[in-house]
């Protein structure tokens, strides 16, 4: 780890500790306002904190600027945190009135835990700790504000309570506090729900159901697009597309290790003959089939496979959300079985189409190790032998690529192996993360996937798993927001917007409309019996790269005039000129 | 139905005829040799006839020969069929050892038919009817063999006695007969399953389960290849790709109608929050969803959309078989929305698809129009009047379309409307069921699917359904069978073979390597350290269209001797006029 992560990690760690102080505040003011109100738990989250409280009488939005104005008055009196331990019969005669604390005491002494009290002003809650030492001084009273209120079960189990917990935003300051808050304005405007609707990329269907998202033919064209031009950077390289069914005997899965690390994430089928089949969560498991089905030799090595197929996966309804979180998850997924010699120049290779793809949308890319957590073997296929050797190589790539800093992601790597995650920002500030390499000694050896060798031996081979988009749907979510629905040329579902003024115009916009057509060019000749105006506010809604209105004078002049949506009026130009100059653009993906 | 028709229905009623004869000639020769065998059923097959028995000692295919003799003998002497009416005491009595006719007799008690009881030389059997009329003179000895035996359950249901079924082929003369075994026999050299195997085209896994195909780099490029060319056909025509899930609530299948027709189909999924899922057995239902997601005007009429994507069917184990018949089955789908006054330009539009599509392939279409059947109604959905309509209009366009003769299919309509289908004739001269159009008024009515109209009224449209595949596993079973595993340079998946002779030929063959593959040949250059013949064979196992070997002499013409699979010795060409002819070959699709 670098001097970089370290500051990284400090300055992340003092604003769980603020965050989680924010929380105590909170609860501190809202027992003052309601003072027969329950109060449960409150931790830091991403953006801020919660608090979950069982009030008596609801509490609503409307009620946050007293409590907000209480907190700030109440964090003048916390200068210092102080905390102590206490006994089993100490700390239940302290929360005698609170059964939901004197559950955690319970659970705490059954974990063979202390019981620590922390005391700031004078709110004094159970807790393990992790606050800022002198709250007055060193938390900014702008720095936070209570953003929503909403129902949450007791523990999350939704056989137990309903609760209400507040949240609230906290940054370091509070110009980070407005950044934040604007930047979620700007986002809720770039929704992709709402831009996709609009745009008439996807639908969702209440008789299909949530998370099954159809996908228009404008859609589909995006869809299409991205996932021919990771194809394309993919062939360069020596892939090869495979095809495999959706659906599996649990056989695969029990050969794999999936059955037993993953069966409640799997939707199940049984058959009217009784058989019991699993939908796909992921390819892997069927790539080994393909590669396992003839011997190979060393001279065949590597054997690179992709394929763009659904993967599913039993989510629960609640999470599903957009295209962020779906049912039908389409994965631009691949596999090169190679020798471990060559793992190297594999791993580079998918680097290089990863670089390439990603800088085409202007996105920058940091790196991740994500590694195994020592602590939850259980959760991983293999031995810690495996996974160190694994570990080591990833770590050793990382280093000849040139790559000085990098993010330290300790239980963040796959069932079967570890990963190089690549994290990016979007146009809107928000970290996501991206395409992944993992690399995989545990299935090979649960297939026993293996090649010839020159000296005429078996010999295990390794799988690199490597995702470009992920999966399409998520990443046309982020694309979507990341351009506000502004697709660059090359991906626009419709890139030309012909609008000819009169109907004695029509004629030469359908020459226009033949010429670029015949280049595969997606034009919309708008030919509607409609005012000038509503056409032109068609196509600026729709987020058409490029307008053409056709009149007297461009007949005249044997030219079109172009509009750019991103540039403006970019004057008349000749048939062929245009022609030309969009071809030039397509191709470069500019 | 013109004369031919009548015609070709008399042929194949007299053949059913003389089939089932032959069954009951079996049965008499049978119980000659095996008195105590209990005779069961014994209908015409397709291509000839079988008679279930229930063996007190087990019969095998050496007895065949004895069998085959006494049944010739035994025609001789039946001159002629009697039959007579019996009441069931009557029947009981003659049946009385037969506890599998004392069944059958009480079945056509229950139905309130008449017992009749059919004879012919010193042999009787319980039967409807249907035989060649005076037998020794109208059937050839030698238009008969006995094929095989198998076992088969009672009544076909699993928790019955298995019986013993033998099998013999029958045509209406000798000639036919050996023709028929002929081309069975050449069928199982080109066996699909054998040639997919030899060539690495596709492979099956014990682990993944029978029926679910995994496609190979070498298989998924042909699957490619044909789903791109009915793309090229389909943009030409304006149509647009879209994309869906796999799954669906089960709602949308009641409102389609296909959970009340289809439910024993289906492949279901519980979820583990009790939702119940069906994986989709064909795509119309959900893009109708697509079509309805935004209100549609008749300017924006037709829709047409297509997707290739997999379709899942709950199959009986038994009846999986290579390609043929398999789970995962990928569809070539398309449905166009349109007003009925477009129902005649669409139809005709996928015609000419599908004529330019078999026509690359040498194959020759028949028409066949698939009706309901009124006897049967029960199966469809929709009003009599709803298909009358349908058909009358499938009928008109056909007519439109210059067909004189076509196949009348009663009872082989779709669920939801009339089909027309198109009939060919594969390299082995077997009829195949290939393409088909659908025309739907029903699903558009289910959903209720409209279009604004002219006059602003919401007007009810119309579906046409139309794969021109079908399903691409079928297809790929035909062609492979139909091409013997010789594919046309263009589909083939390596196109060329280029065969260094020696170590020091292998720079120029690098050279002419990299010329074609920048022309995107698929082109293999075995530079494997083996000797000539062994390469030579390997190309030529293959079937690989080209192979180019290269040596001394080669390098000193800077030209390539060419060999054609088809064509054999091509002799000397230069290397740009081979990349052209390549090019021009692959463009035509020769």
């Amino acid at each position: 780890m670098n001097p970089t992560q370290q500051t990284e990690k400090d300055k992340a760690e003092k604003l769980a500790h603020l965050r989680h102080t924010l929380a105590h505040l909170l609860a501190a003011a809202v027992l003052e306002f309601w003072p027969d109100t329950k109060n449960t738990v409150g931790p830091a989250i991403d953006n801020g904190f919660y608090y979950d409280f069982d009030f008596t009488t609801p509490v609503s939005e409307k009620d946050f600027p007293r409590i907000e104005k209480r907190m700030r008055e109440l964090l003048k009196t916390w200068s210092e945190f102080t905390h102590k331990e206490v006994s089993e019969k100490e700390a239940h005669e302290f929360f005698k009135d609170n059964p939901y604390k004197l559950e955690l005491i319970s659970d705490i002494i059954s974990r063979g835990e202390k019981i620590t009290l922390y005391t700031c002003g004078k709110f004094t809650d159970l807790c393990r700790g992790g606050h800022i030492e002198h709250p007055s001084k060193e938390i900014d009273p702008h720095s936070f504000s209570l953003s929503r209120v909403a129902g949450a079960y007791w523990k999350g189990d939704e056989k137990n309570k309903s609760l209400s917990r507040i949240y609230g935003l906290a940054f370091s300051t509070k110009e980070e506090l407005e950044a934040y808050v604007k930047m979620q304005e700007e986002a809720k405007k770039r929704d992709h729900r709402k831009i996709g609707k609009e745009q008439g990329l996807f639908v969702f269907s209440d008789l299909v159901g949530a998370g099954l998202p159809l996908w228009t033919p404008k859609g589909t064209i995006i869809r299409e697009l991205l996932n021919d031009y990771v194809w394309k950077l993919r062939k360069e390289k020596g892939y090869q597309k495979v095809a495999i069914p959706h659906i599996t005997k649990k056989e695969l899965y029990e050969t794999s290790g999936h059955w037993s690390k993953f069966a409640d994430e799997l939707l199940k089928i049984k058959t009217r003959e009784n058989h019991l089949y699993a939908m796909k969560p992921m390819n892997c498991p069927h790539h080994t089939q393909i590669y396992a089905a003839a011997p190979k030799s060393y001279r065949e090595m590597p054997q690179r496979y992709c394929e763009t197929t659904m993967v599913y996966r039993d989510e629960q309804s609640g999470e599903l959300s957009g295209l962020s979180r779906v049912l039908s998850i389409t994965q631009d997924d691949a596999h090169v079985f190679c020798r471990k010699n060559q793992i190297e120049e594999e791993m580079f290779a998918v680097w290089d189409i990863i670089d390439t793809f990603y800088k085409t949308f202007g996105f920058n890319l940091k790196i991740r190790l994500s590694r195994h957590d020592p602590e939850h073997f259980e959760k991983y296929l293999g031995t810690p032998e495996i996974w160190k050797s694994a570990e080591d190589q990833l770590l050793s790539i990382i280093n000849k690529r040139g790559i000085t800093e990098y993010i330290d992601g300790k239980g963040e790597a796959a069932l079967y192996g570890p990963k190089i995650d690549f994290i990016t920002t979007d146009s809107l500030g928000r970290t996501l993360q991206v395409a992944t390499i993992q690399l995989d000694f545990n299935l090979p050896k649960n297939f026993d996937l293996t090649c010839t060798n020159e000296k005429g031996e078996r010999e295990q081979i390794v799988m690199i798993h490597c995702a470009i988009m992920g999966s399409i749907e998520r990443f046309l979510s982020v694309l979507i927001e990341h351009f506000n629905g502004s697709f660059p040329l090359w991906l626009a579902p419709v890139q030309v917007s012909l609008i000819p003024i009169m109907e004695k115009h029509q004629e030469f916009a359908k020459r226009i409309y033949d010429i670029l057509k015949m280049a595969d060019i997606r034009v919309h000749l708008d030919d509607a019996d409609e005012n000038l105006g509503k056409k032109i506010r068609r196509a600026k809604n729709d987020k058409v790269p490029y307008m053409i209105v056709i009149g007297d004078k461009e007949i005249e002049a044997n030219k079109v005039t172009l509009e750019s949506r991103d540039h403006g009026q970019l004057g008349q130009i000749a048939p062929d000129e245009l022609l030309r100059k969009l071809v030039a653009e397509i191709t470069e993906k500019k």
